[in-house]
């Protein structure tokens, strides 16, 4: 961290200033120049609040040089982070496709996906039991009986399950449930992410639509924070001003995460795009970036889904979708 | 809302198609162009679900023409609401300022704080006490504590409160509170508005950092949705690319808004900007832009408030901001 | 400018850069911690290409401290730069409105608004005859006979006048044209900046759609780098998700700009909100914000207008919004 | 185009409305609902200015429904446009790279890169003689004797060269350049566009930072009606909230397009990541989507390049890349 003083700084309040990072364990290193005097604070500043010190009398700005990040940072751990799902390895080398509806609609349906694509290659089912809908009027979910219904399709095909949390109030429902969601409007609902770091249960995190690479690991931060390790990043799309796809997806955030941080990260492209006719481009595109997974919306009739139709696969589109996957992830860039 | 059908549609997916408005209380006009059919809707729309229809094998798109919003709808409610606030009125002509700390830190800050921006003219008094910070390590508040200093200031000085609600499990602490606040980072957090519907309290939402005015105004319409019809809108600036602010406050949100809602609209020009020297300009240039209220952070000690304290206005800048509003405030543009 | 290096760096190589700094006239102060080492540059670092240093193998990471531009920079140039344009005062307390039409049309029009805004108080007329359109199928102006017709007009009522450049290569036509306007989306036209620093005559420059301020003042540094000091920088709206106004005006620019920079500031309401009902609240807003001026558009017949017509005010509009203006003006916040 | 009209239109105003569509050669439907009356206008909307039309006063708004541009439309022109370039091709399932400096800084130096990438399976070489630059203090480009390098390297390799253009007035000096490259901050500069309209050379138009698709298009389509059909489209990066990447490619503007249009797609992973290691990943990612070609900056001494050296790889990295590139072209999705 480098803080740039005011002009003549007061000696006196300098001295101050010094002795306090001194007594924050940190060291200083002080460059008086013909304008402009910096401080360069050397040691562990992540628990340093920038603001407090730039509201300083003498301060005229205060610059982050490392990291705000500790527990997901891969400077102080190295080796890739390999979260197992009921056997099914994320993260490392390890590749898994989680498909399935956007909601759980009926006994009949989830089954019926669940035992669609888990026949090509899927190996986690997804189904949304808690809807976050921009319009109070919209469909919002099974809740307690999406669950049920998701837990039943777990019992039937030996998939593990993925679903969305909205409130740590309803924790005590996901009791059974492999691997819990946050969605990207809740990514900085920072009391649920507090109650997910006190459990422990894998936690796929979702980036906000307008939040940066940084804040997403500042809220896996959170959770792991509690002791929670078990945090999968998922790329879904940022919003841009592009309107022909709902969201922009960022593969960039694929290498970019993976030099930052030892966590698996996993891509949503149907999200992303709003689009099924996008989804396997992108799909096998971000698999080749060096993705550690996929999160794909597939429903046997998307015509006919409660939410998000548009951007669902077919059963055969999505097999389709996997066939050419299984050719190009041979050839992803993981270095 | 009107719907785009593929060339040549099937004229018994048609009819389909058109009998299922009908039954949803809406009346349809057909036009058969060359290229293009297009069905209008007629009626109520707000409760249709776009997706749906988009995902309908015939439909090429849908463009909603009417808003999807209703309780906060000017058109069916063309009075302001005035929200009354233990006998301050906001909404309608009637102007109130809000100010305070941005964290409460002790009952020496907060009644000191409060004393001055009364004398002052500030007339609801502020001060967090669940703060949500980007950093787990950050300074988080003093919870429960916090509230009763607020409520032991408002008994002090006769000032009603307002403070932050950040998860719908501590609402027994509010009991007390005058307006609960929900912030940008919980705008669409629907579980907690589907809560604060469930009350009879107003309510101050504040504008998510990457939303849009309609995106907000479906917020609002969550909690009064619920019957809690008390909601106070605040516009606290967006996300941009421009570096020098912390966002950018955007006070054409406030001509926008009551064009399109009754509901009160208050700007708070603190955080949108994170300086103190642009709290003021922008203070003044709300109220004349028509807002119904500043919300405004003072600190009898900025440079070493816990939070925020670059943005802090001394209680004497605060003072001279408030001699500033007073003089304009005749002028602004309300029709 | 600090410049961070990768841990261990090479002694030899270290020398060398700081060797390189000194040769061009820079100081530099060196703090080694135990995992980083940190360079601070002292002098004129505006002529230091950061990218250059970021490439060096040794390099982690360049910030800059101080502002790259120079000649717009308030520290080098206390007082407010004066634009005098014929007899009629910009920037250091005066203030000026600028009216006309979006396009000139025909000698009646552009006649009959420059009467009727001069009558209510404008003292520039504005008027485009070169039209950036996104469309190539739009109306592109009138061209060299809409100049004609901006200069009979100037001759009729003796308002000078200000339209818009979009090639230097019809430069010669504009040699009676008060003060030339370069567009948002010439903003970084680098060339035609470069021509605009050759003649002396003022450059209204309006910050591009999705540009920061620092890029604006680096692009009035462009012409001023040329000699020609004239310029005045234009607020005209950002690009923001917001659909429901055209841009988002960034009313936070006009304190921002007074801080860093000398330049008189002038505020286009019209396109910045793309819609008539919006131009008031914030032309009044724009001047207690501390504006030096505003460009307005206004057009006799706005329902029929060859462009932009849905923003354009009425003359009567136009005369009311100047009557609220001189009622707020005396209040204006410029400290 | 869909017109809707304000609650109760005047009969005799709405005649006048719909005759003046049937003059324009459109037909009109007309649906009269309780609340609403909507016109759909059938038949060629592009040249039809919504502006004018939304300020009309029984207007209220107007919505697009077909796109507005022509010429490049896939619809009116099915089949995949093929651009040869001095016999490599690109489009319709050709796919060429296109790599070299960021600028031609001296004899040795572009024909050793243009060499090496010749060496690894580049077909056409670039280098910038004009360079776009933020600041008037960095470097700006060898201009015409930079051409003159590289026609040199042209003649010694055989590869056909592409470079940027800044103002039409240079146009001359291009008259052997193979490939004429628009920038992403002239994207909207109309003249030059216009001018390029009259050649018959291809011409690469990259998206500008912060411009939608639509836009892109729109651009294109002004060098299209001047008669030149051979646009290159490319997709170089868009400006997000994101700072660890300089910008964030858009992978899925390829899908997209190829649905809207006919034109080919290239992809500059090196200037939207601003990141060498980011280069190769993005660049895979970018050919599996289905682009037609890529544009890469490769430099032979990237750590002194005079500019935008972070971001070029070595030729020895470029090849690395080439021969992964080779493995997953086989599996591009392009249907």
């Amino acid at each position: 961290m480098v803080v740039l003083l005011k002009n003549n700084p007061d000696p006196k309040q300098m001295e101050n200033l010094t002795n306090w990072f001194h007594s924050m364990g940190l060291n200083t290193h002080v460059s008086v120049g013909e304008q402009q005097t910096i401080i360069g604070l050397i040691g562990d500043t992540s628990r340093v609040d920038m603001d407090v010190i730039r509201a300083l009398d003498i301060v005229e700005d205060v610059k982050r040089i490392q990291e705000p990040f500790k527990n997901a940072n891969r400077k102080f751990h190295p080796d890739d982070t390999v979260i197992d799902v009921a056997g099914h390895k994320i993260g490392g080398g390890n590749f898994q496709v989680i498909a399935g509806p956007c909601s759980v609609e009926s006994e009949e349906q989830i089954i019926g996906v669940a035992k669609a694509v888990k026949a090509s290659g899927a190996t986690i089912l997804r189904g949304g039991a808690f809807k976050p809908r921009t319009s109070p009027y919209a469909f919002q979910g099974l809740h307690g009986k999406g669950i049920n219904l998701l837990l039943e399709a777990k019992r039937i095909t030996g998939m593990p399950i993925i679903t969305e949390i909205m409130d740590a109030a309803t924790l005590p429902l996901f009791e059974d449930v492999d691997i819990i969601q946050v969605g990207a409007r809740n990514m900085q609902n920072f009391e649920l992410l507090k109650q997910l770091g006190t459990i422990r249960k894998p936690v796929l995190l979702k980036r906000g639509l307008a939040n940066t690479l940084q804040e997403l690991l500042m809220s896996a931060e959170y959770i792991m924070a509690g002791g929670n390790e078990q945090v999968i990043l998922c790329e879904r799309g940022i919003r841009t001003f592009e309107t022909y796809t709902r969201n922009t997806l960022d593969l960039s955030a694929i290498p970019v995460l993976r030099s930052l941080t030892h966590l698996p990260i996993v891509v949503d492209p149907s999200h992303a795009t709003g689009a099924a006719y996008l989804v396997k481009p992108l799909a096998v595109a971000a698999a080749v970036a060096g993705a550690d997974g996929l999160i794909v919306e597939v429903h046997n009739d998307p015509a006919h889904a409660l939410c998000d139709g548009p951007q669902s696969l077919t059963p055969a589109a999505f097999d389709d979708m996997m066939k050419r996957l299984q050719k190009v992830l041979p050839y992803a860039v993981r270095d």
